[in-house]
């Protein structure tokens, strides 16, 4: 089928019409920050101007504000095989890492190993890094190449973390398995699923995983610095006290004890007051997945990254790209990269020509799909600007050398 | 003078319009959530629309976004007596308030005291308690009476914690002096600011305080759950390896490396993906304070609290009410709260009645002022409904005996 036929056959074609699409723009960044579901910004207004503007303090009630952590938990729990309840909707993925993270550990005291792997995102490695520091008890980040994980897990490890779609290159991890090998061992594991939930079937019940983190502002829509989710396996919740106890995880705030005591339920993964504003936009973005199937959307997003690379590798055989996903889409999140030389000048050439994609160091650029709201006709676009921007050589304009601050 | 004389000669009178005041209501209750600033809607409603929507990823750039916590970290600088460069807005006070105090034990690491009192903030206690816990060097939290912190400074305290004002009972620690005292002998300070800022006039330069924190929804107006602040004091930011270690506090984030290495400034700091939303509505709500004298304010307010308190007294003698908070303003911050049996009625029937104040566990009607938006018309007024809810026994109403989630 070429991509007229692909449209017209599309289940997911209405969708687009959902959210705010710039005029001349091929948005191949959902990956990074979502597109703006036209929803958000009537609620936004009204939770800013009626909520608070007009019920003020009462709206912690008159609204249920304080229930809002957990409304937005439970869609966001829908979409990642948990059941209601289990997760909460709260500050950002880094600080939601360092919560499972540290109540895991807590829970495996005679080990020290925390296993992850070099494609890992940073900020969880980070997060990891410091919380070691802090501990001082002699734990060990032991990093290994992402197809060294497997043969890594040993009896040694307390918590296996990892993200299950690497950032840069795509890859997917076999979070099934991994979670499977790890438990045999009595590890227990922390999948990031920042690159995951929206973009693919997730399972973390099926999978058993254990924890769960995960970004409000890819492929969930929730704006920019939008609020995280953390997942936690009902089992585990009572086994383990929160290391950064706020008074929102407390199991009564309103009594100002002075004595923290955590929750009973998800609620302890909450820290401090919740962020109303944001939380209302993330929870708007997230009606759109309601008649969603997510199996739609994964077939739509393995097809586009399939027509896109077989687009490119048409086009652009000439121009030493070099394919750095996975060919194989079972084995790809959403998103398809290359290696390519001048790579930063390269992307902010077809960002100035109307495809938006990304750019990672050293030499990557990276091209999201978020069949939400993307055609397959602009994926062949797309690889024709790309073509022309080689072609061209429209990247050695100057302009597209200076490095912005954000890459 | 009397009401309509004292509000003639307000120099701040014409702030009032600078909000967005709901018919019918005195609010006394901007110690908890402040009112809407009128230039919030508009901003949140274009960064929504125009930048996310309009500028979608590049908006980290166009927009500066990235800058966004510096920005209006330095807006709340100003009224601190802060530096520029030394403020930086993300995450909750509560995260904050782990992000210093883990900074300032690893700076004492030879002492195990951190010396609080028992009218700090719930959340405050319950994250030391979380991060002692976490550290489990044998660290303890000291809780003396608000009265006897400053006999209890002694060598073996690693960390003062206190907040400025009671959040009950509205008294205001000497802060200069008690900071003067603890680094007599070597103590670091941490101060909470959250009923300070925009509440009276701070400065933490002069002080000498160490670290200080403080809330964005408060005196500051930021929107329900807005982003807070934290301040350290600039020969203090490498004197410690940040314990929250997140992307955005590491020296280049988008270069991606797999170590961490905190950012030479205040940007060490942040942890996860600024929340620009947020960040943007704290943003404009703070412009309203670019011609205000906060020693305009500061005198507004002990007015308020005087005048509250005289009228109070005057009508309600019979119903054994007690002034919780202390007679003389200097020694208050921006709120007076009386004991109150059936307070919480007591407080469902003033708010249905048009007052807004809050109540605190176990006994205590609490009411704020904020002189950007109040009259002293109004402080009057507040009290003359007060008169008529506890002469006519209003509270007796079963309708207000019925506590909510949130109170």
């Amino acid at each position: 089928m070429d991509a007229a036929e692909l449209d017209g056959n599309d289940p997911l074609a209405d969708k687009r019409s959902c959210f705010e699409i710039p005029e001349g723009v091929i948005y191949l960044d959902g990956n990074s920050l979502g597109m703006l579901p036209k929803s958000v910004s009537a609620r936004v207004s009204h939770v800013v101007s009626r909520e608070w503007g007009g019920s003020l303090i009462k709206g912690w009630n008159d609204h249920d504000w304080i229930g809002l952590p957990g409304r937005v938990g439970d869609k966001i729990a829908a979409l990642i095989g948990a059941p209601a309840g289990s997760v909460i909707v709260a500050d950002s993925t880094s600080l939601n890492l360092v919560k499972v993270l540290s109540a895991a550990l807590s829970m495996r005291p005679e080990r020290k190993v925390i296993l992850s792997d070099t494609g890992n995102f940073p900020t969880d490695l980070y997060m990891a890094q410091g919380l070691i520091s802090t501990l001082d008890k002699g734990h060990e980040l032991r990093l290994v190449e992402p197809e060294d994980v497997a043969s890594a897990i040993d009896e040694t490890v307390a918590v296996l973390m990892l993200t299950e779609v690497d950032y840069r290159i795509g890859r997917r991890h076999n979070m099934p398995e991994l979670t499977s090998a790890a438990q045999d061992v009595d590890i227990l594991t922390i999948w990031d699923l920042a690159h995951s939930a929206g973009a693919l079937p997730v399972d973390v019940t099926a999978s058993k995983a254990d924890f769960a983190i995960g970004c409000g502002y890819k492929y969930l829509n929730g704006g920019p610095g939008a609020p995280a989710f953390v997942y936690v396996r009902p089992d585990h919740l009572r086994g383990f006290e929160p290391s950064l106890s706020g008074w929102m995880g407390h199991a009564e705030p309103f009594a100002f004890d002075l004595e923290y005591r955590p929750a009973n339920g998800i609620d302890r993964m909450l820290v401090g007051t919740p962020a109303i504003l944001a939380l209302s936009a993330l929870d708007a973005a997230l009606d759109v997945w309601e008649d969603v199937e997510i199996g739609d959307v994964r077939r739509k997003s393995k097809q586009m990254g399939d027509l896109f690379i077989k687009e490119v590798e048409a086009r652009c055989a000439g121009y030493s790209l070099g394919l750095f996903s996975p060919r194989d889409a079972t084995k790809r999140g959403s998103q398809v990269s290359f290696r390519c030389p001048d790579g930063y000048a390269v992307m902010q050439a077809l960002i100035a020509n109307g495809v938006v994609g990304d750019f990672r160091a050293p030499d990557i650029i990276r091209f999201g799909f978020t069949p939400l709201y993307l055609k397959y006709a602009e994926i062949v676009q797309a690889a024709e600007i790309l073509e022309r921007v080689l072609g061209q050589k429209l990247w050695q304009d100057p302009r597209y050398q200076k490095k912005a601050k954000v890459t």
